[in-house]
């Protein structure tokens, strides 16, 4: 710092040739002006220019450059407002003296083209525990492929574009002050109102619209849910395999994971409790098990409710695929027999409408719902408007329903297709495992074969199959491949079918 | 738990008359089985049947009801299926005896009825510490009216709806895959490429596209910047007074808030620094302080980057109404003096174009991408789709230079019918202070006068004033009111200084 320099010391005048070298681009499209202003504003910050240092008169300057002064003037003028320099009577202008003189004294004296390539090369530097923690996750690159068999992608050329594109333009057309100005962090009440009847009809869900909270997509849901409910270090159980984006939810909070084995009726609560694993929370998939497709038994289920109401842990229950069980009748929700307000129900419309979509829903308990709507409001305030009403429409005139329909027909003979295919060509090497429900289902792999590698070799055949240990957290006994149906047709199951053959 | 009793005891036959009384709805909508299937379900979970207890038959059940047999063997299918019941050769069907009969032990016995109202009673129960500070932090109950002088709120009706509506039509009908299926973390190439563009050409930020990512609104880019930034009891400098908003984004993430006074020259860096007030981040508003409307000086930005650049600190810039500037030129940002890649610089489109549009930006140093990115997968995974597609062509079509153009005008002429109005009604009480820039003023009240109560009254008479302590963490020093004039024309400007008269 130099504040304390006397002034006659600082002030010297130094001449206009002093200055570093300016560049100008005569036939640039921005204006002379600012590309004095943003010189001289870098060459001060970087330490080129020295607080005190005078500059040239804008006249001087201006001959010097071969331009007009108008655009020096302007330059000074705005680094004047702006505070870069200061102005004398009788000293002309020079670089504001507050300015510190160490600024940025790494960078201090380098040349300005030096600078983006700093910006570049800078190493990793302190984020927070989360932060790291995330970034050190696993990627899901098989995720990037839009090949056959990518999980949760449903059939978009089968979604009613046309009905949905009429309602989008009568909502988008309507200036409704609705649709532009600010919403609530709970969501509009019409789609809240459509949501919480169809959960009640359709999933045996018991709320009321006032704790729907509409959120962008099922991990909106699960993000919110891990804030409001888990401190650092909480412990969660979950389902080992389980759903790899509910960890990432989870670790965002901080919390421990207890990876808990699941099996034929779904996540072994009593051995969970015998070992002493206390949690917090629980995350499960009670009606569709992810990955591995089972449905969990009403024992376990009472056994969980239990525990839950016991220890005054949270039941984060996620009730995905839920719509398409294709030869029983749809299994009722575990929030339907909460009766201590322990479940916090997640749900998603990104797999029955179309991902772009980001809409889901929680069906939060009512002593909840101040919190969860506060937490909302901190971390986005609230979804778009125009799809909300969009969708709440979509599903009032009775277009979901029927799409629903019409896409469990098509996703049970796509999952017949799949296993047939499976079952001529691979029969001897696959073995499919899971109940006839959702989009997708787990090829088991004999003992000993990677499903990593498998699913890279695919990838590189355009194929989207997921690995089976990738929702492992502890090494898996055996591997396998998800894939999804909902988004493949015939001719793509046939084919990908012949292509995942040849990498076997 | 009774898994060890001899069956033999557990199986003895119930006549059917003990049965607690069945109520059904011969009226309703609700099918007969679903009806029974229900019945059946709660009794179990409730404890009023027991594990073991015999069921009549399908037969004298449906005698006993008066109804059809074959909604009583469906809801009894449904019931084994989900393993409720069991059945045994020559014992006919029977609860499952796995079920734990302490299920939900402190409800056991009561009615059905009362099963809801419980629900409704339960008291505060525990959440995170992170979910418990965001509930207590005061409401803001004035941002619930939209009346005259809301906050944030822009001109809506002066939005070109029409040429916003034909380009959300022609993307929406366009069935393109990409507007359907999952997208980017980061948001849609397009639009980045603008945002980037746009940024550069007019806030002086120094960044590529690919450091863009695009978020539900400024809001979640704070929050995003405290999840990948602070951990848990970090400090964070923010400005007194400061924003609100971005207060709740960093207790979101746990962190510590040190409060530091702002004068004509924004936040006191060097007393901060003086005061030994470390921190990890500090969150700004240089262009235009909220809500006190005074532009950072160049010395304290730079002061600002050195002490980050020492102390390996992240500055969260936050450019809010930047792009509206009448007297002067525009302040360029102070992300393009970093050269040490320590600020992450937030934006929002919701105040240039309108609040329910939800798309706000980002931009992140390029070693802080790959955490952003995971970070945004584990909070909500991507932004919907098709307002940024719309938006970019918007951008790129020439749409939003032209309406940042008029609205500039416009809200430079309501801004002068404001100040006008509070000179002719109240100029011996208000003092208007903040520079002419921006979408709000703020009136200094008298010493002693409170704001909140002035607030709480003008909102009975419809008016949206923000009291400035608001904005404070420590008492502040005198009040006042922020006054928005972006969404409110002339005669409501009038009539509303009018009715705030009649308040004072």
């Amino acid at each position: 710092m130099c504040y304390d320099m006397p002034l006659s010391i600082r002030m010297r005048r130094v001449p206009a040739t002093f200055l570093p070298p300016i560049a100008l681009d005569y036939s640039a499209k921005t204006p002379m002006y600012r590309q004095l202003y943003d010189w001289f504003r870098l060459a001060i910050v970087t330490g080129q220019m020295r607080p005190g240092q005078r500059l040239p008169s804008t006249r001087s300057l201006a001959t010097e450059l071969k331009i007009s002064r108008i655009p020096v003037s302007n330059a000074y003028d705005q680094l004047l407002a702006e505070g870069y320099l200061e102005t004398f009577i009788g000293a002309g202008t020079c670089v504001a003296r507050s300015i510190p003189d160490d600024t940025l004294s790494p960078l201090a004296g380098k040349r300005q083209k030096e600078l983006q390539q700093t910006v570049e090369k800078v190493g990793p530097r302190r984020m927070s525990r989360r932060g790291m923690a995330l970034t050190q996750l696993p990627t899901q690159s098989w995720l990037n492929i839009v090949g056959a068999f990518r999980v949760s992608l449903p059939a978009l050329d089968h979604f009613p574009i046309g009905v949905w594109s009429r309602l989008v333009a009568r909502h988008s057309r309507r200036p409704a002050r609705g649709i532009m100005a600010y919403g609530d962090a709970m969501g509009c009440l019409p789609l809240r109102e459509a949501i919480a009847e169809y959960l009640g009809a359709v999933r045996a869900v018991r709320c009321q619209a006032s704790q729907i909270m509409v959120t962008t997509g099922s991990q909106q849901g699960l993000h919110l849910s891990a804030q409001v409910l888990l401190d650092p270090k909480d412990r969660v159980w979950i389902e080992e395999p389980g759903y790899p984006s509910a960890r990432q939810a989870f670790i965002g909070a901080g919390a421990q994971l207890i990876p808990i084995p699941v099996d034929h009726e779904g996540i072994k609560v009593a051995e969970a409790i015998r070992r002493g694993h206390n949690a917090r929370a629980v995350y499960i998939t009670p009606s569709h098990q992810y990955p591995l497709g089972m449905t969990m038994s009403a024992t376990r289920r009472m056994l969980l409710l239990n525990w839950a109401v016991r220890t005054g842990a949270w039941i984060i229950e996620d009730d995905y695929d839920s719509e398409y069980r294709f030869g029983s009748r749809p299994i009722a929700s575990l929030q339907g027999l909460d009766t201590d307000a322990r479940v916090i129900y997640v749900g998603t419309f990104s797999k029955v409408m179309f991902p772009a979509l980001r809409i889901g829903y929680l069906v939060v308990p009512k002593d909840l719902v101040p919190a969860f709507s506060a937490a909302r409001d901190a971390a986005d305030v609230f979804s778009a408007t125009l799809y909300q009403s969009v969708l709440a429409d979509f599903i009032g005139e009775g277009h979901f329903a029927r799409h629903i329909r019409r896409m469990r027909m098509l996703y049970a003979e796509r999952r017949k297709a799949l296993v047939k295919a499976i079952r001529v060509q691979l029969g001897d090497v696959f073995e499919v495992i899971g109940a006839e429900a959702g989009m997708h289902l787990v090829a088991m792999l004999p003992p000993g074969v990677n499903d990593v590698a498998l699913s890279r070799k695919a990838a590189q055949r355009g194929i989207s199959a997921t690995p089976l240990s990738a929702c492992y957290l502890n090494p898996p006994g055996r591997g396998g491949l998800i894939l999804g149906y909902g988004g493949t047709n015939a001719q793509e199951i046939h084919d990908g079918i012949c292509k995942l053959k040849m990498c076997v």
